[in-house]
């Protein structure tokens, strides 16, 4: 592929600290540019381990136009594999979560086991080699049971160190201990960029987000500091020291850590308190299942978020896990997933309730899904130019978009070969 | 922006008197040049006073993708402004028409005033200065109510000698002492060149429009003379005479004005004779409301016809107004709103029935838009070839096809600077 | 028309005995091309004469955007024309089906006979002639009763051996005289080349389509051979000589052609047995219609069938006829007319029942839709590569794939006049 020169200018052109010039949001063009080079070349978090719990549980995914089913195998293992027979390129797999004992195409019954291999099929001749013709795998990634695939040939080398590094912030929780309760698809009418952009910030919250604003601080995402808010804000500092030392004394790490631009697998994550009874991300901020993730013992152990980039966020808290996946449909729909999960021993009217658990982000997800829609209805003006970044509430949106920016100049630098956009598309 | 060598082909290929090559009516990017060119530089009809009668009151126009808001200001002016945030580029106002104190945007409430200042926002530091982030403004016409925008930062300048010459038709009819008893919305599935072509003549409409012909002369829209009807066309010669000599002993303008041609701002008017009582568009020609416009005291005043280019029609008599303005939405879409007006202080059951007032243009609309998507499936064809128009009922179309393409060529000439048609749009 | 440098490469890397590059499946550019080059220079099967028995008869045939009808004229002459208005283009029939005395435009009343001269329209002066306005004609070919259009202005020679070798096949079933039972329209979501393909082969056939096997002999359409198929594969040899000698020795021509390659007008004809019963492809393979086609006395007559490149396949019983004419809507979607016939004479609940005649292929349809949407599901993959055929059971997929490649490479070497796709569509 060539990235064209309208698009290495419109690169190139990019104005620190404001949003993106409208091609980035609206063109067909540099869509097929993200899905080749940032879902095409990065980590991108598709499923948690209790998404397949069972050998031959599948989960499908789209990326774009891309389709891939991650399996867990007889042994054990997850294993991912592009959705399409290796004879006339039928999609295998349809439902979005099934269950199989080999993967079998419909069209002409090409069987493949549950690592791939092409084991049985019928009239191709004595010269055919079946080992030729396996499903082409897709490299798996797993972190405490979040997993992560990449569809490059050779993936960012540095998903280790982010492993290594959140694998004890996540253990704790018990992901693969839990079960999924609810899983809702929603189509959002914008740009996966804005979906993105919309989830790395809380400037927006104060108006749009009653329910979310039952557990979450006000200084929590930034703000102008002011003599008026002094106060309150050093109160909310010596919050997060106390509260820290406290969650990491019971073997909770809980600090910060931002690395989410100038490298290829970018996130962010960090522990920060709940306001009234602090324990969880519901209408009252209490827990919302009685029974407590892992071995946590405590229930008042705040909120811990999970950035990554391009595509998701997660938050665990002690009592249930909410996780998010975007991923582009077009240049101007996104598929938004989100998974709730509570332990997998917890059972629905006696120790949790499915409404009490997933109200707050239900609801939340709607207001953000209309934000994300009428921002696309604004960009696609002429007369629409790149907005300052508030410098206080927005910084994790400039990151975001920085690094979308640094990694098309990487694809640029590295072009050809890296980003295989196939002709005539 | 570059016009292509391919379309700048096509427009120098035009044959006169002919209907215009299959790619003007197919083609998605010569719909966005006309967005840029036609719709973007040009003053274009898009509301009356009545939409927004008191301070705040807005009405919402989408010209392509191009989102703009009318707003009545505290001082009872008419205002225009890009539908966009100037932030993050979040739409403002959702609804077609509504009501505001200030125009505040949804996503992170920057709040802007009815002349577009901003004039409140936060967290977005010492150094951002309010002034730079004001509502981009669009320029507003209004002639006798009628209310035009131009999104060019240079509006042409003939839009005043319209204005001049056109006050006194439209004047006596007090356009801004109606009231809106009914807006209608029609998306057609056309081409917007299609919609106005099959505006601008009435060859089609002895076949079609069987309530429309209630009320009008067969020979106000052309005819091939001939030895058989020389007698009748004789008749309504001397009719418009005698009609036009009598309005006009009233204070009423009725002459006509053909400027449809060889101009920017482009337009043609007359007052015709209707038939039978002769009174008003409706299915028996009598007038519909009792309670006549402005300071009129006659019922059979005819039909004052104002036509503008590129995407407006109107009919004012004595008991009632239509207006009609035609916006592309996509290449095969074009959105039509109508809008009927009776004086404000006429009483609905007792001086009009809103049935009879909007029927003949409803029944109008509805057919009008069959043709004009039959035609827009014919174009289509590879073995469509422009056919000819007919040099007497037809004229009028020719017209308008002639301003559309030397509009166009004029675009050609000043280039790039006229026409900011997006990268990658 | 210029076939891109990119299309060019494509077509010249094709790789013999596998699926087509992906772009040959998405592409709109290369859809215009099939459209120009495949369905615009070949003949195409589009309906049977009992489409339109009496005279004003007219069948309405979408092949891409351009609509042609296909009409009996006074003199009982099968007629075809462009759908298009000579006046503003405006399309000329609207249904399906339809029956006119002349073809009057409804748009201004161009009024054109049914051998498509224009014999009357109004006010377009005295210099117009008519003569230059008729309708624009497409080349029809009759075989025995089965109707085939050709867009270009010179159509492909070699239509006549074809219809000189296959009326002697055809004709004893006497289409002319049967009656159209029932016609369905299906659209697939798929490119009509995997509709083709799908078409092409019955390697799906044992897992996908029960219904069609109750009368489907195993070994009909190929297999691999083996020690433990050698048996049953040569009874089933046997039995084809001793049925086509019989049917040979009844008159009825049944021995194989297959010209599926290396020709402009391609196609493959057989009559083959049918198992169990072998009257019919029913749900238990005996005649559906007592009443038998023509001058027929024998019911087991086995199954006619007739395959045509590009798009139709058609299969001649004893007592019923089923034909299938796949045209492309858009780069993903297809139209597939699917039409069974009886003898004119048979009466509904007394010869034959509905349900019965119809059953069979209405599944199957339904069978093969969803595998032509699975197949597009999957190759729009980035990771879809080109797959091999059977060289047992795919023979004629690859004869269609290959047929289609050479008649691409014929258009490119005589390439600018012969495609001409319109710019900027």
């Amino acid at each position: 592929m060539n990235i064209s020169s309208d698009i290495r200018n419109l690169i190139s052109q990019r104005r620190k600290g404001y949003t993106l010039p409208a091609p980035f949001y609206l063109s067909p063009e540099i869509l097929e540019l993200d899905i080749a080079t940032i879902f095409g070349s990065h980590w991108i978090f598709v499923a948690v381990e209790p998404d397949i719990p069972e050998p031959g549980d599948y989960v499908r995914v789209e990326l774009g136009h891309n389709s891939v089913i991650i399996v867990r195998d007889d042994d054990m293992n997850v294993k991912a594999f592009h959705n399409v027979c290796r004879h006339r390129g039928s999609a295998l797999c349809d439902e979005q979560k099934g269950s199989v004992g080999n993967i079998v195409c419909p069209y002409h019954q090409w069987t493949y086991d549950l690592t791939g291999k092409l084991i049985y099929n019928e009239h191709m001749g004595e010269d055919f080699d079946k080992n030729d013709h396996n499903l082409k795998p897709v490299h798996v990634g797993n972190i405490a049971g979040l997993i992560f695939i990449c569809l490059a040939d050779e993936p960012p080398a540095d998903f280790e160190d982010m492993k290594r590094a959140m694998e004890p912030y996540i253990t704790p929780h018990r992901l693969a201990d839990c079960k999924i309760i609810l899983q809702e698809n929603i189509v959002e009418n914008g740009n996966w960029k804005l979906t993105m952009e919309n989830n790395r910030e809380c400037y927006h919250c104060v108006a749009n987000h009653p329910e979310l604003l039952n557990s979450m601080y006000e200084f929590g995402f930034g703000y102008q500091p002011s003599p008026e808010n002094a106060d309150k804000v050093q109160e909310f500092r010596d919050l997060i020291v106390a509260e820290t030392e406290r969650w990491e004394s019971c073997g909770l790490p809980s600090e910060e850590i931002d690395l989410l631009d100038s490298r290829a697998t970018a996130y962010r994550t960090q522990r920060l308190p709940l306001i009234r009874a602090g324990e969880s991300q519901t209408m009252d901020s209490k827990v919302a299942s009685q029974k407590l993730l892992g071995d946590l013992t405590q229930r008042n152990l705040g909120g811990l978020s999970f950035w990554t980039q391009p595509n998701s966020w997660h938050h665990f808290m002690s009592d249930h896990i909410v996780t998010f996946s975007a991923l582009p449909i077009d240049a101007t729909h996104t598929a938004l997933r989100t998974t709730w999960l509570v332990h997998k021993d917890a059972v629905e009217g006696v120790d949790y309730d499915i409404k009490k658990v997933t109200e707050v982000w239900r609801a939340t997800n709607k207001q953000d899904s209309n934000l994300v829609e009428r921002t696309q209805r604004g960009v696609k003006s002429d007369h629409y130019e790149p907005g300052p970044y508030s410098p206080y509430t927005e910084e994790l949106v400039e990151k975001f978009t920085n690094w979308y920016i640094q990694r098309l100049e990487a694809a640029m630098e590295s072009s050809a070969s890296v980003i295989p956009i196939k002709a005539c598309r």
